[in-house]
């Protein structure tokens, strides 16, 4: 796989304090010339679920051979390993506490390797720090094409446990969960496009029936409404205004699908 | 027009979600090479009024043919039409709702095409996020130099109508108004120094009448004044205060210039 | 001093308003290719300590050569001075107010410069905006090697003094002082592994004792204790807590240390 020099940065360090540079300023001692790119640093605090599921709605949007460098590393310092994981041709470097295990598991053929040469590492590493101290240097040569992702140590083939819940049946019903809460205060769920039998799904969610619609526009102003957002995702919005309130959404929230029980509205071939 | 290679983005997606990143990406898809900056992703949600004042404002800041990538978009999925926008001899790329209408207006040799060739969105493009599927694919080409503006399709002679109101004259007064309040506290109107008579204006806002200074230290602390922004704005401040709280001023607020009618002090020359 | 290509930038602009993207387009409008780091922008305003606090950090985590481009500037527009510091082989750019002085102190072979040369800055220069008019000039031109720290003006022996606490003895304590609150609560500290003796150190704050440890996951859920930081300073934090809260810390807030009365635990060699 050739690297195609950009590397994309997801963490919980905010933006207020330079974490976020300093991590760069690990990434560019490496290798002057990457392409950084910020995916958010908001992630709520130690939330390996809100990381984890964007990592797996995001690579695509990035050319193969990206290095998506990912630390939402509460047990920092402690036995975890560090990791790359070589999916759908692009690389992930982060601890191994359930953030890249989706991505992984999405990939029939995906690899993975614990980083186990303490030369990949800064001189002297800080046990809190391994962002700067040891994924970002492993990031950026992975980037740079001067490191092999088979290399940094041996194989591993089972990883910690994913985080990220998956929608289940439950009699009639097919349960999914809301996922996180975007900036607009839109619901991002774990549904799918594959989840939702064409025309004869009900959505429910806070207590409502809600419509599927193809886009905000054609909401009513203030209507709750269903739609799949950019990433084929099932989410709940509110016509100018903002569904997680209006509809008493968190993550972990149920947002359900019943098979209608009136006839079928034929579909268009 | 050579392209500069930068691409600016402003949108109203916020920082604690990935869109940003992933419209970079998206930009990265189509030329890896592209110096991106971003303006603010801080514009209030679907505030056109506030990303065309800024727009109108920033451009001056970047080398000619850099391309200003714009989206702030409630009507994404409806009829409103996406465009490419040469004025100054900058690119702004964007949807056609009032966002890049001043900006066209306020340079006589500016044209303007409708994005309407199906190939220049990525294939199976969202109905939600245009600023991804659409204005990114063809940003990246005008900046790669790869795309001229003037093949995106029809040429556009009318845009949406401008959404910034325009100061004007009642009575004896000259009325302007509070365009934005920024991280600062200080409130920023669309009264320029071109409104000002030196020396025989007196302004008006929160029921006080301010001095005109020339900087922030010329000001008493916790004295609210006016000054001319560093992109010649008339600009409302309080030194080391928060002008909008101790005004009163909001996005819309009026401020008045009136003729002073006592004898002019003459000024230096 | 062989430049980096790196320009690294802290201020206290916030990224609400596009101030930091017109500073880099400043920047790119003298050198096109240059990479660009944000360090911070969300440096409490005015808060000189602040920002000098984090630049005697963070520098050494970037390639030297790299030009750390700093603008926390409440007397703009004043007497006060643009400078160029060399220290450490990285440059530092911004106002004499303070914000520069513990970097240059901290290299005895560092130099300084007043920026006096008018044609350095943009022409017809703002008096409210030197990080745009004059400091982004000067730093890409450093930054791309086009301009050499020695010409920019004046050389400078005696900068603002120090706006940075420095811990004291009083008595048989050793008293050092909260420098800032980080995003996950953490309060970092003027005290550095260099100043704690190894198993002989009690470390008092907020009332209470606290442990010394290596690192988050060794400390019981919730207890309050001190580690050395990724920067070798001593850090106040809460296991999955917020310190600051917990233990009523702020900005100027005592940590004191005080020898231990009891026997001393033998270090391994």
């Amino acid at each position: 796989m050739t690297p195609s020099g950009i590397v994309t940065l997801l963490s919980d360090f905010g933006l207020e304090d330079p974490y976020v540079g300093v991590m760069k300023g690990a990434l560019l001692r490496q290798a002057a010339g990457l392409q950084l790119v910020d995916l958010s640093h908001a992630i709520p605090p130690q939330s390996v679920l809100s990381g984890a599921f964007w990592l797996t709605r995001v690579w695509r949007n990035f050319p193969s051979g990206t290095v998506h460098l990912a630390v939402i590393d509460p047990g920092v310092g402690s036995a975890r390993h560090g990791i790359v994981v070589v999916a759908h041709e692009h690389y992930f470097v982060g601890p191994d506490n359930g953030l890249l295990s989706a991505i992984h598991a999405s990939d029939p053929r995906a690899q993975a390797w614990v980083i186990d040469r303490v030369e990949l590492a800064l001189p002297a590493p800080s046990r809190t720090f391994h962002g700067r101290d040891l994924f970002a240097p492993v990031a950026a040569r992975l980037a740079a094409g001067i490191l092999e992702s088979s290399t940094v140590g041996q194989p591993l083939l089972q990883l910690a446990p994913s985080v990220l819940p998956l929608p289940f049946q439950r009699a009639a019903e097919f349960v999914g969960q809301v996922m996180t809460v975007d900036h607009f205060g839109n619901a991002l769920t774990n549904l799918s496009r594959a989840h939702i039998t064409a025309n004869s799904s009900e959505i429910h969610a806070g207590g409502r029936s809600l419509r599927l619609l193809s886009t905000y526009s054609e909401a009513a102003v203030g209507e709750a409404f269903a739609l799949f957002d950019s990433f084929d995702g099932l989410e709940l919005a509110v016509r100018d205004g903002h569904a997680a309130r209006t509809l008493a959404l968190s993550v972990g929230s149920e947002v359900v699908l019943r098979e209608r029980s009136g006839p079928v509205t034929p579909t268009q071939p």
